[in-house]
């Protein structure tokens, strides 16, 4: 009989979601008259840039004509959209990456998820903690880990991001192959600075490891000295991969447009001993099992490069991060410490107790739901998120109810 | 130093493309006033139907709205358009499929290439000879193969596809236990009947096997009595999952849109001998490596199954196997065997000598470019595809050289 990948069964249910949506109900119950405010949403709220609708309706309007129509485009993305992303987004802040080593996909979890494969199944594997779970899971399914003790997966190396370090791990003691990192952070909202990520570089040169280096969020980065890609760094085209999307920097998130690049510079070790392109074994693996992103939305993400697009984008952003300057100003005026939220859409508060307890205490004097911590690994115990996400009148009437709750740190 | 997954090394570098382009591009420099009329394209061409415009249109719109704005949705894709599947594509054919059971997706490829993570690295997996490519790379890929051998990979069960037996190989003689199946094939262009499927479902369920089924071009099929889907025979529900795809049905080839059944009632072994269903292990990995279908191309889809959209992918179809039939009539005409091209797409000659060999005469003697039939694996050797997907006055272009040439088989 057919047998299942028994990898698969190591994986943890999450019940953060569901114990949250629980919590929810049964408040929800008790107080109808309360409404409830979502302050813990990860996906984006406001509209799809004018810019990216027209262009996409034109790309509409070109598949109905015979000569517009466009059917199975190149795996790896259009080159119009390889060329904006590589001009856009790296050579206008100096870094070296050409059109050729963008490829453009439907999604940073996919990718994120599906980059492991084209690595040894016996790759030693380092994520921080808290952590997007997506690194971790993906790994369990491919075998890399031993069963979950406690929270944590034997066989995993976890970087712990906490209070004492800023959240922003440093590289760690023992020798690994792969390295996930995420900067802006998600959930914590810690970004690296040029010195940290520096070091991370420089240690993975030394040690030849690869950083997988995840910058979904780096468009929400205001401070001019904080790189927005591990490009900027010298040296990194040998040793870093970075994915990148469009999901939160142009509210993409149910449009589907992301890319990863992958410099032609990186190698790593086959079997005997030899180096092999790393940007090859991507290329195979992207073209044999992905079909490329719709050419539409490829249209409408190019749209994102152009002056009224770009100026769209600005507006977003700075409407996410007005909010997160109420809620970070709001949060600090009670009491708490907080990271994130300056160069993040999400603001990491010390909770002073579990933080599933702080979760109810705020959904119970309050109506407000926040992300427990603790839901992104051991670490984030301790902590909830706040997210930027919403919509003004939501945030401010959230911090209202904060400040008449009279609730403290 | 990271290693690399050394399987990927096994992967023969497929030179087809790049092979018939080089003779392509030797035979315009050689004949400057001959058009070249390309006769072996696997994509559509035809202008996507307008009710999927409109859709496509309307949604758009929404996403400029703060009320109608979509995020992130469910990653098995949205219940109007999974109920649509659900009951346009299976219960109006009689099969016992919900909503639930199907899963949205951005591409037949993916799924097709992506199933295999979920079954044991040590699954025994039979495949078609000729073959659709990503089949068996994504095995090889995975491990479950040795090296290629004289065009064979050692590990893999090879179902041969011949004349002999009507391109509909019958179960294999050895115990498997993952079957790729593809009716209407491609490249053959063959068609199961009821009968032969019944074997096959049969089959695995004795040897408690599992049938991946392809049926990405089931809308081509006019014969009434050949089934469109699996889920048509008897027991399938236990032992078949199945793939589909609007790419070919609706032009949806640069639009990107499909989807896997998989039925509640199938199981597979886990290590320890305990049955788990694959319907939730495959929800695991399509909710942590895909993060949903655009929601705007979701609606494009679902306007399919409205009237208007029904009678437009009939017009399509109509169109398609109406350059089928001008081009299944020419090839008979002038002698030769073929197969395929009243329920499928495709025509799959039988060469009667090298298929390399009547790819020069052919593009020799008439400017016309079809795909060798070696392309497709050790079986495809002897035959050439002619594809239906073009225009009118290219198919009638193209038939017209073949008669003048005074081609015989």
């Amino acid at each position: 009989m057919a047998r299942i990948n028994d990898h698969y069964l190591k994986l943890q249910a999450s019940y953060l979601f569901s114990d949250i949506a629980a919590r929810v109900d049964a408040f929800a119950k008790a107080n109808p008259d309360t409404p409830i405010l979502r302050m813990g949403i990860g996906d984006v709220t406001e509209p799809l840039p004018a810019a990216c609708r027209e262009a996409f309706h034109d790309a509409i309007d070109e598949m109905g004509t015979h000569n517009g129509f466009h059917g199975y485009g190149p795996e790896q993305g259009y080159p119009f959209l390889r060329e904006a992303i590589a001009s856009g987004d790296f050579q206008a802040r100096g870094c070296d990456i050409h059109a050729g080593e963008i490829f453009v996909s439907d999604g940073s979890k996919c990718d994120s998820g599906n980059i492991q494969e084209i690595f040894s199944s016996k790759a030693r594997v380092a994520i921080p903690d808290p952590v997007y779970p997506v690194y971790v899971d993906t790994n369990v399914m491919a075998g890399r880990s031993g069963f979950n003790v406690n929270g944590r997966y034997e066989g995993l190396v976890y970087l712990e991001a906490t209070a004492e370090n800023g959240y922003i791990p440093s590289p760690p003691k023992e020798a690994v192959d792969l390295v996930y990192l995420c900067f802006p952070n998600n959930p914590t909202g810690a970004c690296a600075t040029r010195e940290q990520l520096s070091e991370w570089v420089e240690w993975a040169r030394r040690h030849e490891a690869v950083l997988l280096y995840d910058a979904a969020y780096e468009a929400f980065i205001r401070d001019g000295s904080i790189p927005h890609s591990i490009y900027e760094i010298e040296g990194a085209r040998e040793c870093a991969i970075e994915f990148r999307s469009f999901s939160k920097k142009a509210g993409f998130t149910g449009v589907r447009c992301a890319y990863t690049v992958i410099p032609e510079d990186l190698v790593a070790l086959d079997g005997t001993g030899d180096r092999v392109s790393v940007h090859k074994l991507w290329n195979r693996r992207h073209s044999t099992k992905f079909n490329g992103v719709a050419y539409p939305v490829q249209r409408a993400a190019a749209a994102v490069f152009s002056e009224e697009g770009k100026a769209e984008v600005r507006r977003l952003i700075d409407f996410y991060m007005d909010n997160a300057d109420l809620i970070l100003g709001t949060m600090r005026e009670l009491g708490f410490a907080c990271a994130g939220g300056t160069n993040a859409p999400y603001v990491w508060i010390r909770a002073g107790q579990s933080s599933w307890d702080l979760f109810d205490q705020l959904l119970d004097s309050t109506g407000i739901v926040c992300t427990p911590g603790a839901g992104f690994g051991t670490c984030g115990e301790g902590h909830i998120r706040l997210s930027a996400f919403n919509s003004r009148e939501n945030v401010e009437e959230a911090m209202r109810r904060l400040r008449d709750a009279g609730l403290t740190a």
